[in-house]
């Protein structure tokens, strides 16, 4: 019996530990636990045989946990980021078990966090633990640097890697929190969308107005946003704003016929997953396509006016609305944002004046697959799947991972364990025990094939 | 010295008593309040010299109040209406003195419902009580119908108007709930818009998606909104709703001419009372046309997606647009509706289905300068404010001037003595005291000439 199959009992207690700390990063009530959650992981590194372990404080913020193993000189230096913070639990009477009381029924751990990403972080930890435990030593160099605030914008961490400290020198990071394509396909994310968001503010008169004195004479807002909206993007998904689709990358052939390979029941992702009677978007393109290397607008809710029961006459004052651009290679987001900026100028009708203010942004990431680190990642993970690893990418963010090659110049290799029905986000959030269990010896042997 | 000069402190004392009840009508916790402001003006009524005076009640609403005289047999009867309700006083920090404790400021009085409409109410008490204890008898007969949840819905009276009671038989109605057009001006409100409220609720997915994952295949229910919204109407001001203009009337020359000599500053009407930069809405028309004789599509809000602080990026599984449509005659409530409804259908976007909800509507209304009421009316007001009467309209609805026409068979006059500047539905709230007298002899006077 291997270590691995002696220590699983231990591993999944120590995740339910883990599980048990309420360390939600959103709400200023789990201030406390959160720290708590930082001090655990901590802990199980230093136990796991890491040196130098520390919380990094920074003011208001929630400590970043670093540790390091540099003992493999002439070894590449490996960076491995997890967080150890996790989504609030609303609604919490959709939980069929305590969202912090880990349960186990049948193959799969329901907790919040189980997933993402306390589950994926406790792998990178054992995975280490289980090599020096028997060995003694790593193949290769890690820097552990897992964070507290995934979950409510990463600014501590971004600040961090920034200043570029000397301590974090590697030559790739490895990111445990994306998810296989499917159960029992390993899988590898080459790419992921970047973002900006900005919120649309629209002012019409300087109070609100009754609409039967003034309905006819008056500006409104709302109605000014609907008419910005779409003249910013058409009814079959072509975003109208000048010059945004002059910088996109087709992906390579290669790419297109990996993805037209995978196992997809297109309507099975209509109806079940999504649950929509129709799918939109630019006609002519696979659904992967346009979910992973296409840009998006979108907008995601609009406040002003009277949204209460019953009916209220009001033509509001001033409208906001939150919006979004998703990004791809090679959109720029700070010339992206200037572009949506214009473009909403452009489209203000009269009457109303607009301002586009930005709030956060995110570059896009691609990951050249010919790298050692990801061949040796897609090894890894084909021998404890059995099966050949599919490249995929997401269309979601991750900063961090723009972050690391901007300011530290190193690519990240995503390697998720996370399965698309794990309720990631959602109530019932689980984590699928064999991708845990699996996953762990995956990773160890990962840092075996980079040392070789 | 008369009897209103005389009686001019006690004027005063009785409505600020009656404006020192907080009788507001949509809050749960003033019911008591609104029914003891129904008593207060009961009471009145019957040391005024009115008969019958009785609470009208049913289940669950505030009572009407009810009282006549008539003994002028063979004179026309008249019907006074007003509401003893008031408007909620929020934002409660922006008012100068406090809402239930009446405050005399130079010619103004300061509370809640000064004007709107416990002021107008009262006007109507005291000129009929004046002629009582000066003459011992009326001109005219008269009925009192006045409610107390006007500012909250008024199905209790529209309901009971429905019913036809023998009781409300009369000539012709006067209501004291509008405004004049400018101080010293005598208006005379001839036409109101109606209006149908609607909620346009657009489905798209079965439940929220993350616009990182689905963005480019996902139907985005707020961005269906801005779709049918801009269908509906143009940038321009013109309703896009197929057969919404068929049945609308334009106004007579002769009132076109009338409205073109009112006294009116278009610049500051747009700078000081509206606030805006620009006005808006069907060019070549003049902008009483566009507010008083001319239908309106607004949107009043739309609920769904995220508004809070920050960013979160989701496409919600559903959204919903209050909105309203302003009518004017020869416009039909239920077809406008059906014509909303079906505009709306034909505007859906694929991916997404949409339902529109009818709140509530009422008819618009207009009435004939020539009726003998009327002019009557216009003569009162031209004695007591030494100048001519003006005919005027308003956009805004009156939905029991309606329910009178289709019911009860008679027209409604719309002698208001509220000041463009009164603040209804605002803070500071206000009645300007010379028009709170002259309006009482004027409408004393109103009922001697109906009488001749």
């Amino acid at each position: 019996m291997s270590y691995y199959e002696q220590h699983r009992e231990a591993f999944l207690e120590g995740l339910k530990a883990f599980l048990r700390i309420p360390s939600i990063s959103t709400l200023p009530e789990h201030v406390a636990d959160v720290r708590r959650a930082a001090e655990f992981v901590a802990g199980e590194m230093r136990a796991a045989g890491i040196h130098g372990v520390e919380l990094l404080e920074s003011k208001g913020h929630n400590p970043l946990v670093y540790g390091e193993w540099l003992g493999a000189p002439g070894k590449p230096t490996l960076l491995l980021y997890g967080h150890y913070d996790v989504q609030p639990v609303e609604p919490l009477e959709e939980w069929k078990t305590p969202p912090f009381e880990p349960t186990v029924l049948g193959d799969n751990l329901y907790a919040r966090g189980a997933c993402d990403d306390k589950g994926q972080t406790y792998i990178l930890v054992k995975a280490v633990e289980s090599l020096l435990k028997t060995t003694g030593k790593l193949p290769v160099n890690v820097r552990f640097l897992l964070e507290g605030e995934e979950e409510t914008g990463g600014e501590h961490i971004a600040k961090y890697v920034e200043s570029r400290p000397a301590r974090l020198k590697a030559d790739a990071a490895l990111i445990c929190d994306t998810e296989m394509f499917a159960p029992n396909l390993p899988t590898i994310c080459t790419g992921l969308r970047g973002m900006n968001y900005c919120e649309i503010w629209v002012q019409g008169a300087d109070h609100d107005l009754h609409s039967g004195m003034y309905g006819g004479v008056a500006p409104n807002p709302i109605m000014a946003i609907a008419e910005i909206l779409t003249k910013l993007k058409d009814a079959d998904g072509h975003i109208l704003i000048p010059g945004f689709y002059d910088r996109v990358q087709k992906p390579s052939q290669k790419e297109l016929d990996a993805w037209a390979s995978l196992p997809f029941d297109e309507e099975d992702y209509r109806s079940k997953e999504i649950g929509v009677k129709e799918l939109t978007g630019e006609p002519g393109l696979s659904i992967f396509d346009r979910t992973w290397a296409r840009p998006t607008f979108e907008v995601h809710g609009i406040r002003g006016g009277f949204v209460g029961e019953g009916a209220k006459t009001v033509i509001p004052a001033r409208a906001v609305a939150k919006v979004s651009t998703r990004l791809v290679p090679d959109q720029q987001p700070e010339e992206a944002f200037e572009q949506l900026k214009r473009a909403v100028a452009a489209a203000c009708p009269k009457g109303v004046t607009v301002e586009t203010k930005f709030i956060h942004g995110a570059a896009a990431s691609l990951i050249d697959p010919e790298s050692p680190f990801v061949r040796a990642a897609a090894e890894a993970l084909k021998q404890y799947f059995g099966t050949e690893t599919v490249y995929i990418r997401s269309g979601g963010s991750i900063p961090i991972v723009g972050l690391f090659d901007k300011y530290l110049g190193f690519p990240s290799v995503l390697m998720g364990f996370g399965l698309p029905d794990d309720n990631l986000h959602a109530p019932n959030e689980k984590f699928h025990l064999p991708n845990f269990y699996r996953g762990i010896e995956a990773v160890a042997r990962y840092l075996e094939l980079l040392g070789k």
